[in-house]
């Protein structure tokens, strides 16, 4: 059985994702289709591939992902068809591609031609989901071959050590629970601390430890040290292994989340500094 | 395998969705389950109708569509079996079968005759689901025919050429991203207007040009008549062919939509007037 | 095909579920994942016992119902693999089992035994996911037995006949309707009514008849004493046979719901006195 996965900011009310997922019922019958998520803000090209880039790697050798963020045709914006890392994508040219490789090497870019995607005004119907199904029933594709550095970039801010004592991270993603995720891998946090003792500014809050699990917050012998008590501002390294701002136990509907307690949104820089 | 869709307006949280999974899968192995949408405004049939009419036809033959809105029995709304463009639909009698089919034939319409129909308080579970299963186990379905002129009808509102300079028509549905979605087809309009200067009157805005596609909105030679910003309201044909009014990449939770905007819901009126 | 069930409170929008889901089709091509649900409170082990102790029951046996709520290992949150009622279930000691099962026998109960269980922030994936797995492929599962007795217990209210004339109940969830389902089982409350009037007590409202059906409520016959409008309060057994507190054909979204005007919440009570 083949998986086809879908992300996409259409929502989970219209009518748009079950048609998309008829005609792929349609095209095989032997298709497994696996939501990655629906919700993705409105035209949030960096939120969709943080999601992607989280979630595909899991999936089996061959899946095909299907993007449907911003993704209405235009010059600067065309059809691909790309593979990396032993997966298949079917998305726009709006960059990102760029954002979840991340640096990676393509085993193909291909620029799809097909007879719909300058009129449609629903492409991941007319145009993704065909090329799905000719993926699918091995046909042969009409597109041309593009090169690496033909592939639109998106330039996004890395984290940065400005000097010795001082990193500068963002934040990358919001998750549901309100919690921050940072650009800021661990590999790079302990290169840059090297044992040194540190200080994360956020807003009013200053924390100077950073768990690597949960357990070890709530380990009984950090008790008298770390007030144990839903609410409390934490950093960990989350399952992803980048720093992670969150609340314990924080629910973003009553009483608030890390987001928006802190104030702080998508992009907002972090700052770690050495402290003396 | 078999497909199976479900349209409710019980929403993601509780457990009746789950347990209607559970009960056909238990009636049948070789199910696949695809759900249309469960975030209907409850109790809203236009809605419910509006969705499954746009998804319904790209399903492949004999796939059965359970609907799950204002689905209590009652005297005046009684549990059918209906068949039309060789799709299976099992829902109540209230109207929402002539909102679907809109004019078509039914190849049949049978009154349902289920123990639990009067008694159940889920009857999506205790009825439809297992009417659904025994289509699917080819088992006989105790049922009366009936004529289609004893289907409940919806009578709605329809497009209507008031003179020869005025059509007026409606908001059919809000989309996902806000957008309206009217009852004016693309054929109707071109008759209509039959190659007129018009002007769409709506709100504050005025609106004289539909495209028939984004990338027509956003072609360069037009950047210099349209303005091709975030948030500007524009009218395009959508992938159904009906009138839509959009605000160009706008994102409903921030700086809103074109229906909050306009202030307009779904039954409103939508004015277009050739202008001299 | 083998069903593995997902109750979480990650969400919808986040990695963590596709990743999964992509994890166990992994593990095993012969799965068939269905949501329970993944909008549960975050952090309510409550709501997440309440819906799946709902929905287990239908599903075939030797389903496996993995449980990500309060999920973070800790010395009193250890990980079990647990059977009752023919089904199998994966999931965090934290009560929740105890509320599920409700006084049942259990089949086995095993403490996991996971290389990762202390360290993962995670555990769903690392851990449960990983579990699911083995039982799927029938591999030996590293854990140990554990007795009924040493299973952590809920203790929750119970509904409470005070004296010969008064019953208190709870309210157990609010539904996507906003209506309030209660811990009152029909048995228990015949028994107690035993033919004689009452009155449900609830803010500023008096109910003093409970409907077996929707149906019975909208009978034309008792169209005289009961107006049969919407968003009026009445009070039902449901299709789990417990008394639930409705408005009529609300919307919650417009106009309110049972919780909303009646300004109630889960754990609240619900006084049934006998009227003289």
């Amino acid at each position: 059985m083949s998986i086809v996965t879908l992300t996409t900011d259409f929502g989970l009310k219209d009518y748009h994702l079950p048609v998309i997922k008829a005609k792929l019922l349609s095209l095989s019958k032997d298709v497994n289709i696996v939501d990655i998520s629906h919700i993705i803000s409105p035209y949030n090209i960096l939120e969709a591939a943080f999601t992607l880039k989280a979630a595909y790697p899991h999936f089996p050798n061959n899946t095909i992902h299907i993007i449907g963020v911003d993704s209405i045709y235009s010059p600067e914006n065309k059809h691909l068809l790309v593979k990396f890392n032993n997966q298949i994508f079917i998305g726009p040219d709006n960059g990102i591609f760029s954002l979840i490789n991340d640096g990676g090497v393509f085993e193909y870019i291909k620029e799809i031609n097909h007879p719909l995607s300058e009129k449609s005004t629903f492409p991941v119907l007319d145009v993704f989901t065909d090329i799905a199904g000719e993926v699918l029933n091995r046909y042969k594709i009409s597109a041309v071959d593009r090169e690496n550095d033909q592939l639109k970039k998106w330039i996004k801010n890395k984290p940065n050590i400005t000097d010795e004592n001082e990193l500068i991270g963002h934040v990358l993603y919001i998750d549901n629970f309100g919690n921050l995720v940072t650009d800021i891998h661990k590999d790079l946090f302990n290169k840059f601390i090297d044992g040194r003792k540190f200080e994360i500014a956020l807003s009013h809050i200053k924390i100077n430890q950073v768990f690597d699990t949960y357990h070890a917050y709530t380990d009984m012998s950090n008790k008298v040290k770390y007030r144990f008590v839903s609410g409390e501002a934490l950093a960990i390294f989350n399952s992803l292994n980048f720093l992670e701002i969150a609340l314990y136990r924080s629910n973003p509907n009553h009483g608030g989340s890390a987001a928006s307690l802190l104030g702080m949104r998508v992009d907002d820089s972090i700052i770690i500094r050495i402290s003396h």
